[in-house]
């Protein structure tokens, strides 16, 4: 696959733009240089313009929501999916045998297994010819895959949290893989734009909690990312907290050390070339806020006193390096671009 | 120690009512049938109306402060330290020669060992001969010792929440306790009413983030009372973190279980008589909003999917069974009242 | 109209008891010493425990949601609407005619034209026969009227927190009545317990905005109690503003003076013996936190420098003396009970 | 002045960079491809690297804090301050002495009369013969003597907010000079990076509150502004409230208007040209969130029904249109650069 000449932008096709991973997509991909939004869709908002939903977006984007018709999406060079799961099986095949390269941000094609999503996802899955070729797109783990992919699964956001804070470990087989502990904690945002109760200010300000306890659907994506770096099964217990924050993902792992090297440098060689990835110093406290509007993914490794275990702690923006950011990481690394392209985002603090 | 009579109120003693604990005992106090509050005591706000300070409390209590003069805290049956350690170390020795019985919100008398006590709180310890008599005030697992008390230390928020999640475990030894692993997430009240960067609203907001990876005071304290009760040493990790909000702890604890028993019955049973612990049908979620200014502590359990092991989730609003309701809980122990007058609090919601 | 025993508690019934205004008549009822919930109702819910919808009230209240049913409602001596409008038009008369009396919180009842109500609530006025004994449940405007009455129409969060400000000046021809200016700002639980996306946290938090500049459905409320104290015509702007915060009401009012008088006097003697309304001191700044769970309004006066006007400022719980408290309020003074009963209720803070 | 070539970067020093505009001029003047930032100052933090402090910048600004020192700043082309009250008084003649140009984003040489100033700033004006030279940087009314200035006073958070609300109107003489309300509404970063009770997140969280109701720093200002624009007084009230969120401003103006011309049609045609002012359609409400992070403000227009008044609703992010991003704004004029250079910012929303 050949990377796009410079002179001629990408053109690019955002299905379900009305979401928070979708307005998240069309920020990075307004202030990104080689690219030009050729069909922003919402079944919903047919002939809305963008910036009347969005108003942050008023005077940085013109574009008007359009049906997400066959014809304008084959168009495109590269189409994203920001929908609920389900869509992109429908409507991938038909792009990809018109030459349209995709990257989903759902979990249409993120599980290998389309039994083991079936359960998890409790309905069929539709698109079963399309996961061998699908590449799960975590840059860190699978640059190569992703430059030559036609159909790029972008990982879940907790996912992408807790395995980069596990990918150094797994590979040295440092760590006992029976007994991971991922206690993790993501702001609101993670559930998406839906309306709903549980939503509601009202019902999450001052409020903390644990949900999904009896299992979540990141479980499985997780466990074959694991398990594939590791070469084994993985023991992984996986808790999700919601915490009263529009963005962000701390994910605090408790693991068994195989030995007694030092994890920091281990970190700092695995990571050195990676423009996402910041390894802090130990005993540092990334904290969500400054990762805040960024692709960035901050680790930091920890001793707790009088135990046998260490820590891993990772933050992320789970709408940037969780879902949009890392969709555009891959689309620069498939069409050749520079890899940071357009992800040069800086938080605003406070 | 005999009760006091109804008709005469018990007359009270707050020192340090400007912090957060100490507001929310006045609260609790100025609706609590049977005391009377004598001094509230500041040095620094001397002569202050309380409500000038605390507008949430005009009209609901006339009360001065005035300076914690020895003579005036001496006039008091029960004085309350809501002070920063080292304060009921200088004070509270003097008020049991008078005959002033003493329920300390600080952590001065918590550590049964005054080294170790030194070597957390970077302090030499200021009343060792005081340790022999001061009982931990937590009325589910002291209740008769609390009511025969003369002082009282009263727990610390994490460990209240922590301990309540492992006591029926631990008295019947199911979990192996070589590896309790507590993960707790508080609310920022906790970290008291004093000036700094760190807790300005604008830092606080949007942001998460563990603290204290190093070790917590709260550690020796929880290992304490676990060791205590598993009549064992127990391996533990603590690990806190901090919540963009007001008030509440949640603690999530991942235990190794020695049987594969019905720990929800257990609980159930351990708990029955306890007015101020709600356990919930497994697989709940328990929600800090849902405790918020109460007495209760919510526990709920669960199984994580594909794991030996299982959790227990806890949560207490810090500033009230985390401290101000369990002070006052052990004050009607103490007094031999009912144990839940004036702390009949129902949160409101949302 | 005879007040009841003190033997026999008055039985309550809630209609629509699944929203925020509902939920804390429930709190505070709950703790009402002299009345029974007969009939909590939802249509949606019909048999799921309160507890397990409202986590708050578990141990508190045992209700099982129920059909609101004629039946069953006719069993009770008081029924409170907590309903959208409509509910109470099309439930009330025949509850009225079954010798049940009815405190509505909604706006059914409030507006005393029908057509106006109409033109405002984009629907017919489904009940303009029962508009004549209506009373507008304001207590310190209508005590009189409350304690005699068999439908009362409890007044909107703004109408009392902006009203309250405005009575003794308007009641002794002391300002401009053409020229008031009320801007309001609210918490995001005034907009109720309904699924939609612009409620939700994530769209809320960080944000503050003015709505409705183009009318809200508060003013002509407003108006007619305005133009009824006054007695002439008033002009009114009143601008509502959405504050990212659960509860709290916060009403600036902007006046011109008819003359240069004591207002601070004033309003201490027109309040003096009203248990919710609290005149603070001239400049000071009331905070909707120190109201927040409580039935009081708070209220101070300021003068603007270099200015021909003066400032009132009103803080209230929206969803206390702004709906359920007052509501309470009323069914208290309508039972012949203490006006405060059940409504003691002391903010926590922070 | 000359414009500075484009090969060499221009040298910045910025001077109290801890504070909350400190750091934001720091994010954004990172972004800026035409400068270079020479000095970092901050007393206290001299030797700290600024990502140590800030760990949002970690990755973006390799910058260490170094003393104030006079040689190091006369080495930079222009000087920032975003120091308390005082402080450019004392330095900046020195400065300008030396040929080094000054923005001063604190109050310092805002105010014309000496003597005003030091009435409302409590302390002696220290630089008074500066004034004559200062220009008042608010690029859409002097934009011409900004690029010829060598020191400029960045307008305060609110006069920004309140006078680009007020400048069509006043240039035409469309309202009534005499009887202007600005009713403002800011987020808590304007009140500074100072550890300070009052700033913790727990006093701050779901309160609203009025504030200075007896008098604010910013009304002179504004007043200073309108009657300069307006050639004649002003009656001008000012009150701002402070909002639970970190970052916005949201002023509501209430006028009256002398005839009943388009607003919306002049406004546009007032600010057809500016790159920061965004009129929106008449009845819109502009929403804080979405100008965060970004140098925009926007405007909308009402006309509340049955008064005679109309309303402007104007919007801006406070340490951006209101301090850093003005600021920066500013130095774009003065050096001849493209006036958005560096300031292309789009919010991320949620």
């Amino acid at each position: 696959m050949t990377s796009v000449t410079n002179n001629k932008p990408t053109r690019l096709g955002v299905v379900g733009a009305t979401g928070y991973a979708g307005v998240e997509l069309l920020r990075i991909l307004a202030g990104h240089p080689a690219v030009e939004l050729h069909a922003v869709t919402s079944r919903g908002e047919d002939g809305t313009p963008v910036a009347d939903l969005f108003p942050s977006l008023r005077g940085v984007l013109d574009a008007v929501f359009r049906a997400p018709e066959p014809e304008l999406l084959a168009e495109c060079d590269v189409v994203f999916f920001a929908t609920p799961h389900g869509v992109a099986h429908a409507m991938a095949g038909d792009l990809l045998a018109r030459g349209v390269r995709v990257i989903d941000l759902s979990a249409d094609f993120r599980i290998r297994d389309p039994e083991l999503w079936s359960r998890w996802y409790g309905q069929p899955h539709g698109a079963p010819e399309y996961l061998g070729e699908a590449v799960y797109g975590l840059p860190e783990l699978h640059r190569g895959p992703i430059s030559e992919a036609r159909l790029i699964a972008v990982p879940g956001c907790y996912p992408t949290a807790v395995t980069l804070a596990l990918l150094p470990l797994l590979e040295n087989n440092l760590v006992d893989v029976s007994d991971i502990i991922a206690d993790a904690k993501s702001g609101v945002s993670g559930a998406g734009r839906q309306a709903r109760i549980g939503g509601l200010f009202a019902e999450v300000q001052e409020n903390f909690r644990a949900y999904a306890s009896g299992g979540h659907r990141h479980w499985p994506e997780i466990h074959q990312t694991l398990a594939e770096v590791a070469g084994a099964d993985v023991g992984l217990i996986f808790q999700p907290h919601l915490v009263p924050m529009t963005r962000g993902i701390l994910a605090t792992l408790y693991l068994r050390p195989l030995d007694d090297g030092d994890w920091e440098a281990l970190f700092r060689e695995r990571y050195a070339g990676e423009p996402f990835v910041d390894v802090m110093p130990s005993g540092s406290h990334p904290e969500t806020a400054s990762v805040r509007g960024t692709n960035q993914c901050r680790l930091a490794l920890a001793t707790p006193p009088h135990s046998g275990r260490r820590m891993v702690i990772s933050a992320i923006d789970n709408l940037v390096k969780g879902a949009a950011g890392q969709a555009v990481q891959n689309m620069n690394l498939m069409l050749g671009r520079p890899e940071t392209e357009g992800l040069e985002l800086v938080p605003a603090f406070p």
